[in-house]
């Protein structure tokens, strides 16, 4: 396997000004892989789920190359769901309703051939969890990428940054970033945190694009305006596995490769917001997404010389 | 005279978080002025104030070229004043106290000289001073930038539009551009927007940077990650100075120079942010503009090729 990811495989109910989706799959794994899946055919998952979850969904992937043999099935047991309602700005949301069933019991045990893989992508879930998959890596994969939120500063601060102190890059949104540093000043929590022990920082902004810190420098990636944004769940998500999947694959980590990374990660993110759940993931191809890097040269691209002088 | 703006000129109390400010010169035409006279020394201002306000700031003023004449003075009137507290994400801000003062008598008489000028900043006003201004233009000026505000959408809509229909681009901030069109993506508020009139769209997003819609095609530029944003009052009007300014004095109006005159404005509008009031832009010089230029250059600089095949 050459990247393993783990996170969670669950139920989403969402609302949005716009519109809802009564149970559709998510998880921070099922996005993470789908987007990376477009990049590499050495996918491995851990998560667990229960016997509710569609064999459609698990068929879907396993056509994609995902492997899932670090996929729990716990018989007899609902899988984690989750419903949330957006906010009219669709950045910010509440949480209605969070029901962990199976990922009470997450207890991952990587397969053999999961625990070489030179890139791991740490999903959004309990540290613990983490950790745990991080301790079980016969090396010190190559790259490791964390995504972590608000929830575990709260509740488990003390193992989240254990965490955080092994990993390579954390991504991260901006309220998250404020919150992990005490800064408010994005330039000064992007230094806190990567004294924390990351080399690099993605600060993720949502329909404000990404910042990446690292190395002295910072690089800054637009997100796509967008004529209908139907739902955000999952492009953070989506852009972590985009973001990862595109760094396994040119297994280059330079600070131009990470700018390259961010692109590739926000213009999947952009297809995700375009329906609800992963529908749209499971409809664009290669094409698709190479047209939508190029949306993002145009978007940016400027050409000036400094002011001349009078 | 090459260019001409209409705004307030005014004093300030500014609460941050982070600091305060008692009664600093602010206003609208002041940041545009200030900001617009690194490029031209053909500047005229059209405002008033009151015998209050500080002979040592007109002469300053002066100093940089920006011609007074059509700046009236009140015998015995104060100037207009503005208080105002940010909140702790700096982008949103509360009124604490208004005092119109001499601005309830604000009834501009261009200066002859100044009514051929090509070159016409509408800065934020009551739409019935800005439409004023451009009735006495003696021949339609070769670019009209407005700007304004969500308080004249609620108080003066329907001459507000009469004012937009006359303008070549229209610049404001995206909380803004969603109330004119009622629609929430700034796609489609955009579309809307240039329905109404303007050929180009500008969308202030503070710390998020600005996009740039027209002639079907959308740019988008970064903000400056600051370490310090010690006031954001006057950002958007320095943006405008700078974006009208550079115009002024490139005289191209081509989609690719308007991206040159965003981030030029982009780089004012940053310097801005890092003291009370307009004391930073008194600082600066030339090759502070150019090296921040160059700043922007780097931060959003990426060379991708589309993702190759397998």
């Amino acid at each position: 396997m050459q990247l393993i990811t783990v996170g969670t495989v669950a139920f989403d109910r969402i609302e949005t000004p716009f519109g809802k989706a009564d149970k559709v799959v998510g998880g921070a794994a099922t996005y993470i892989s789908l987007a990376a899946s477009f990049f590499t055919d050495q996918l491995g998952l851990v998560s667990v789920v229960g016997e509710d979850f569609p064999q459609e969904m698990l068929q879907t992937m396993r056509g994609r190359r995902i492997d899932l043999d670090g996929l729990e099935v716990m018989e007899g047991r609902e899988s984690f769901f989750w419903a949330g309602r957006y906010h009219y700005d669709m950045n910010t949301r509440d949480t209605l309703e969070t029901r962990l069933n199976v990922l009470l019991d997450l207890d991952p045990k990587l397969p053999e051939a999961y625990t070489g893989a030179p890139y791991l992508m740490l999903g959004n879930l309990d540290p613990r969890v983490q950790a745990k998959v991080l301790a079980q890596m016969s090396e010190r994969p190559a790259l490791v990428v964390m995504d972590t939120m608000n929830f575990w500063m709260d509740s488990a601060l003390e193992k989240l940054t254990e965490v955080i102190a092994q990993v390579d890059i954390l991504a991260i949104n901006d309220a998250e970033a404020r919150q992990l540093s005490g800064e408010h000043s994005l330039v000064r929590a992007a230094d806190k945190i990567l004294g924390m022990g990351p080399k690099y920082l993605v600060v993720k902004k949502g329909e404000h694009g990404a910042l990446l810190f690292g190395q002295g420098r910072v690089f800054f990636a637009p997100a796509l305006p967008l004529e209908d944004i139907v739902d955000p769940t999952g492009a953070g998500d989506t852009f972590a596995g985009g973001f990862i999947g595109f760094l396994a694959r040119t297994q280059d980590h330079s600070f131009e490769n990470l700018k390259r990374a961010i692109i590739v990660g926000s213009a999947l993110a952009s297809f995700c917001c375009e329906r609800f759940g992963v529908e749209r993931l499971l409809e664009i191809d290669r094409e698709d997404i190479d047209q939508r890097i190029q949306q993002f040269v145009d978007l940016v691209d400027f050409d000036i010389q400094v002011v001349d002088g009078e």
